[in-house]
């Protein structure tokens, strides 16, 4: 578990990148077992296309995680997927200091996460289900509630 | 059939392409329906690295026939791909002239498959299966043997 | 809409592909035209990575829909994305004949689609929401409820 | 040549899409013949990873263009890379309709690009090559130069 | 060399991951040095799409092989691609007990590599060779072949 | 800074790989930020393209910098993206000794880089730069530039 407040610049040192390629794996179980790591508490999951020998195309599952979930993470994709073995080497995440902070909207309120360098706000992401849920709702395109958040940003 | 003789410059116009998109056939398989298709008449077959809905990296096959040939590939995509569906549409292929040639190298000839543009060399392809050959007969790398088929061009 | 019952082998001629190339959409706002575009009667929505001038690392948006369908297509296309414009060109799609049967597995009931080609049954997709319920309720890994589906088909 | 006011929404027909599948070029070919092509009149040109036979990564150009400059396409990808065919089929280009505003940001003014549908401005394009001038001018982020932009639009 | 009976489960310390951007070899050269590393030891070679600068599609070759092969790794890329350099890091490997069975189909034997996790058999996969050999031979899309088998497991 | 003449082979030990997953950057402010990055320092900087949860089609920006360059990649990747933050991760790089010549062709002069592998010269890298510019200069395809490069060499 980390020491630092989790919204404080800082630097993880004990993450883990794992690697494992997919050659005869459905792409249908694919979207599941991405679910599925998450879930179980995955920092990240991506799929990257590859080329692998035999003329395959096949896709390379990576993820993130913390040292002290490895064990569950090889479990699930041992169980869902077609791999024999699971590579893994360990990675540094420096993540930024953070806020939170909400914005009026005249659909309603979305929560947007601030990023800090050296005490400047440098970035704002909309919270994409707020914001989702605002266009369902309202009937509006999903880009005009983005575009109606960054207006209020100072 | 075509009227042209093949190697002139033409324009084959009863070419078509198919497209098949799959999310839930294995890597595995897919090389070897590439093989199948190209041994029952296919001009080109490939693939393209696609994200479909819920999450699923999947492959989409392309392939381009003669319209003479649909009906067979469309058989072994059927019966080798796990796909209920295929899209096509008709598409124009513009040939350049060509002509063959064989090239002397220090390890032995090459064929070299020549482009002809208003009647000028301006392409010279030499064929991978002769290169392959004499990298592999005399021990030494690949590219060397192409830079040496280069050489003796013209 | 068709004449032929949809399970027939058939020929769906009037439909079109839409193509749209993004290079200033963010990837979050894609996940959500997908959905939308599905809800509104899409046969089939998929992304494929481009490289586009200025390298740019981009997407293109690819749809395929009836004719009928187009106009509230593109609506969507364009409230919901930055394009200014939209490709489109007709596509034949050839359909196998299909049914429908359940399977019982020691989990629970899955729906299969059947694929039929010339009276032979050649595939057989389980149906993966089933399959995902199966799996999730019985705590399962999803492999194991379609090999037990698969086990079940004759 | 198109008898619309190129801003006023209308669908282009004369279009034509081509495609060329390159194994044999070298990425650093493809990214010149991209600037060549869009300095004779290409309406856009992008690149797609595929997977060809014998293993081989390679890279689908395509490209699109009005008929009456197709001529000159195929000259130049004939000329710059190693291809010895072309395939290509008619498409249709619907465009939005289109007005350039002026947007004053604090940095200096920024072109803008809008679309409208049905009379409503719908989308709001800064042009790049101008935020990008003000950003280096500025040594202001670039994603700092949209954002102001965005802001100032109604 | 490995102290562990190479099927029990066990972890591979000293693995190395070897990278190189390839935006000036052609794709041709590239399914032929897939093969030569396979050749001489590599545990996994694929192929990765990248896009650098200049605009250029590009290639990134990944392998995976044991330390005291990566000398010899080292002169295969250095001789067969364009390279002048080569990226590497350590890498750790986590493989699942394996055993090998025969499984009798009606159309001859098939070998089946199987993962087990705590004792139990978890994964099976049909030796793709024996598959495409069976396909072959008895004129059966490979398809059938590995739903023949899964059905003959447990 | 590294202690030996960068022109011999050697090993780069204090190297550090960056990966940064990107979801909601448009992919316009990526080509610019590439370049902003090579300007910097980069030792190489490129994309590929991921897919990440909620159908998110994205692209992952890879780069490869010395240590002490890393706080200000790190600078730059936060200001011109929308990441909150970034992994590395330490990787060796092997340079081949490389030696530069000149070449003379029919249009002018060419740099090139050549690799030496146990005092053999085994690559030779016309200079892209040098090849375009006579390639423009003299209205001939810059196939042909490099193919007469390549004929001068030994």
């Amino acid at each position: 578990m980390s020491k630092h407040p989790p919204d404080q610049e800082h630097i993880d040192e004990n993450m883990m990148k794992v690697e494992v390629n997919l050659d005869d794996t459905p792409g249908e179980w694919l979207g599941y077992v991405m679910d599925k790591l998450f879930d179980a508490g995955a920092n990240d999951v991506y799929y990257t296309p590859i080329y692998m020998k035999k003329n395959r195309p096949a896709v390379q599952l990576q993820l993130l995680c913390s040292e002290d979930r490895f064990a569950e993470m090889k479990d699930i994709v041992l169980a869902e997927t077609t791999t024999l073995g699971i590579r893994y080497y360990p990675i540094s995440v420096y993540r930024m200091e953070r806020q939170i902070r909400e914005v009026d909207t005249k659909w309603g309120p979305v929560t947007v996460k601030e990023g800090l360098l050296r005490d400047r706000v440098v970035k704002a992401a909309p919270e994409y289900e707020h914001c989702k849920a605002l266009a369902e709702q309202h009937h509006v395109p999903l880009k005009d509630v983005y575009h109606e958040v960054w207006k209020q940003l100072k």
